[in-house]
């Protein structure tokens, strides 16, 4: 078998056997039925009992061992398995004399039916309800649950059509060597939990799923290569080619600052005070993103102002002498929050009523986060700042900064996600204490291609001129205010558009921690000159791949760098 | 009750007593059972089978009468009520002891399970299936049927929260004097029905369904007033302002151009050959959109060249010394094709693979489409041009032009409708012979705003600054090249902003027939440099009030046309 191409996503080389991710669901026969006396009913709704409980054990004691946001995740998957209301559906059908195993997927159908209408929840909540489902039936029909091995003794190659994030929850480096699937972009959940976890992973990878089970399986997760049954020589030059460069990288340490020693503050982006330790280890030189919505998912009720302090705390308290830049919670329809009612449902959820716009239905539960971050900044040496998601128009950012002051918090300011933002960032900024530039999501919105779908990658390519169009304008904006304009979505984590985003007038990075020695040494080896003049070849560019050869060819130390 | 205010999307003054359309679905009680007996289950059996044939028939009888688009519609909802496999849904859940109406309820709910799965249909057919659903269960129970009376003997003010296209489709000016709808924004279908109707329409308009049903109520669709119990001068005195508005619009003819003599092309937007009539009764110069969606959508197999050819030559007839554009078929998981095989599940159809995009994947589709569009033309006098939707990038530009030259169409132009193709208009017109601005979408991209939801209407406003800067951006890239810039958004329909865009540089209009008249009378009342002052004071504004505010300023003609 030849070698295939995809998008490299999390660097370093992987070796191990292919483990392909083949299962597909079971949909018990329709209309499949137990023997009708009343005897065969209780035993099958034993049966349908037992495996419901089994499965909502199994998934509490994996959420026990993940810890931090994965064990929420599992956890509220355990309170769907253990849910009263599917449990009477349950034993209605098996008592009307249909099968366990069919019972169980009807009454998750109605259940599902009901959250999809309810919320919109189908992007996040059906799916984990799927999952269950899927676990209780396999338990009912004897066989394996669903998901990758825990541990088959050797780090392996997981190869999947694609990855759910619960899927790889409870994976390490340990367990697996690489990440190859053939769908997902480079903004994907495979994608960022790899780079989280630093393991290598090649993400629209045509053909991926054909590799043979057990077929070892060298993995390139900086160019993108995978190649099955590699020679020795092949594995060794790929080894050797990633430890150079790991040394190189080693090799540039400190404050994030051009060769010509322009400043550009090196920071990460975190999901929780658990990722404070990967943050200081790769050299942050504060927080540029703090997501606050691990607080407030799966939860029955808001977190308290208490509980949120303690949180916000343990992250300023990390860094003293540098930012922590907390976002005030992002959910909607797309993150939907179970203490707070559903809305109308939306057919769009990334298009629909989230983050800020969530808040002006909603305002006491920005009042508290807003208090308890308040409180929390002034029990800490840290330097808070606070900014808002999904502002569209100066006037939410003027609102958002009124109760920034009302709380007393000095330092307010908003992402800029949306392409409304970016090209009215001069007003935002008229109010608004700083910028950070979300690239994600402004070239989902700026391209109108979603981030979840694989078949528009290119579209969502971070070197869309179109998109560095938006980012100089929005640095523009700020800078005409005298404001800074940081970036902190995935594409500062691309050495080579770092600078280019830097040469737009970025004036922070922040990014998953294991990107940030790539970043500091690609900055530390070109002059903001360079920088500048990488940014104009980008954006004279007409197509993405133009603009990413155009802009390195003013970067040569990039090659240095093996990046 | 005081005056109610809301957003006036359709013009014109309607009177009549409030229908307050308050149904709500009744969902039968979980577990709800029938005597157990072998003649109770054939009884209910057939209970529910004439009730769903009953709901087909019913609606097949309705789209008969209604003709056109909705026809289409209410056809393809018979047959969901005709369906065998919910057919045997429904009787295994009767035999195994379950009631009619939740047996329909609950097969429905497996049916509506699979559609949301399967393609993203949420949006449209999920929303068409509750309906027949909810009618099915309705006869079961003898309750009348939902939806608004066809006929009360006096036209009424329809009031309700909010209104499905299934529920208007039967309407006419006859039986309605005006809408009123508490949620929904300008480019709902409420209020796009509502101006092809040429009924008076407020939407976006709080408290309306707290109106006691009967009350007369005064509704001017022009300033978005909704008086409950008017006084007999109040309807007078709008009745005259509404008649000496018509009369003044009345007085301008001809081809659509300023105070000084600089033609603006005032073309109309069609969705098929019906509305060709409507087009030329309110002065049309050509169509300037011409959706294509109604030969496609709803139907088992793609329509045959020779059923196009003939769909496209009967308009280009009609405007023998006009243009024609033609937008090939948008289609996506928004708006599925029953002849295409789904795609993966999308969270986003708005945000998916849509448009052009589509063809991508299968360019059969798009091939027979443009070689019947050649075919028309060389039969015909009138001047077609084509052009493609949802085209973000150059790329997709070229690929496009290609396929049109490959079929022999000499004019192939892009849609405008995502903020990255308005960021590289320029780039885009190196291979697209003209762009035409879609304001609607470009509105909902650019300011991650869904248009279907009415909690958003503020940010989908078209006078959002960043919007006339997106039109500004085309409009300009295409003049660097040479190329026309037409708008056929729904913001072409408002004279003021109609004004405003022709001073950012739109070189013609296109818009909903019944809209043509008050704009053609604003366009000629103001210079084109009144125009260019208009829409730099609109850009120099900071919100959606105070651009239209300031270029309202710049355009007195407007108040001599109660506008």
């Amino acid at each position: 078998m030849s070698t295939l191409t995809g998008v490299g996503v999390s660097p370093g080389v992987g070796v191990g056997p292919a483990h392909v991710l083949a299962y597909e669901a079971t949909v018990p026969a329709p209309g499949s039925r137990h023997g009708g006396e009343a005897g065969d009913a209780a035993a099958e709704l034993a049966l349908a009992g037992r495996a419901l409980e089994r499965v909502a054990a199994d998934l509490e004691e994996r959420g026990a061992r993940a810890g931090g946001e994965a064990r929420e995740i599992l956890e509220a998957q355990a309170m769907m398995a253990r849910d009263p209301g599917l449990a009477d559906g349950v034993a209605t059908l098996v008592e009307a004399g249909t099968a366990a195993a069919r019972a169980v997927y009807e009454a998750f159908g109605h259940y599902r039916d009901l959250l999809a209408a309810a919320g919109g929840y189908l992007g996040e909540r059906v799916a984990d309800l799927d999952d269950v489902r899927d676990r209780a039936i396999a338990v009912i029909e004897g066989r394996p649950a669903p998901g990758p091995p825990e541990d088959t003794g050797q780090p392996y190659v997981l190869v999947a059509r694609d990855l759910a994030p619960a899927d790889t929850a409870l994976l390490s480096p340990d367990v697996v060597a690489a990440f190859v699937t053939e769908q997902g972009g480079p903004t994907s959940h495979t994608a960022i939990l790899a780079r989280a976890m630093g393991v290598p992973a090649v993400v629209a990878c045509p053909g991926a799923t054909s590799i043979a089970p057990g077929t070892p399986v060298l993995v390139d997760g900086a160019s993108g290569l995978v190649r099955p049954a590699p020679s020795d020589d092949e594995v060794l030059g790929a080894r050797n080619a990633a430890a150079a460069r790991e040394a190189v990288l080693a090799s540039a340490t400190g404050p994030g600052t051009t060769a010509d020693g322009h400043a550009v503050p090196l920071l990460a982006n975190i999901g929780g005070p658990r990722d404070v330790a990967a943050a200081l280890e790769y050299g942050a030189e504060g927080i540029g993103l703090y997501r606050t919505e691990f607080l407030f998912l799966d939860r029955a009720e808001a977190p308290s102002a208490a509980e949120q302090e303690a949180a916000y705390l343990e992250v300023l308290d990390a860094f003293p002498g540098g930012r922590v830049i907390v976002r005030t919670l992002d959910a909607g329809a797309d993150k939907p929050l179970a203490f707070l009612p559903p809305g109308a449902h939306e057919p769009n959820p990334a298009l629909g009523e989230r983050g800020v716009r969530l808040f002006r239905t909603h305002p006491e539960i920005m009042d508290t986060q807003l208090a308890a971050l308040a409180a929390a900044a002034a029990r800490s040496a840290g330097r808070l700042q606070v900014m808002a998601p999904m502002v569209a128009t100066a006037e939410e950012a003027a609102w958002f900064a009124d109760a920034c002051d009302a709380a007393g918090l000095p330092s307010a300011g908003v992402m800029v996600e949306i392409p409304s933002a970016a090209l009215r960032a001069s007003d935002l900024a008229v109010r608004a204490g700083f910028l950070s530039i979300g690239t994600n999501d402004l070239a989902q919105y700026a391209l109108a291609a979603d981030r979840q779908l694989g078949a528009l990658t290119g579209l969502q390519d971070a070197w869309q001129p179109a998109l560095l169009d938006l980012v100089a304008l929005a640095a523009a904006g700020a800078a005409e205010r005298g404001r800074q304009c940081g970036a902190c979505g995935e594409a500062a984590a691309d050495p080579a558009l770092a600078c280019v985003l830097v040469g737009l007038g970025v004036t922070s990075l922040s990014m998953s921690a294991p990107a940030l020695p790539a970043v500091r040494a690609a900055l530390s080896r070109h002059t903001r000159q360079q920088c500048h003049l990488a940014a104009a070849a980008a954006r004279a560019a007409v197509s993405p791949a133009d603009a990413r050869a155009e802009a390195r060819a003013h970067l040569p130390g990039l090659a240095g760098l093996a990046l």
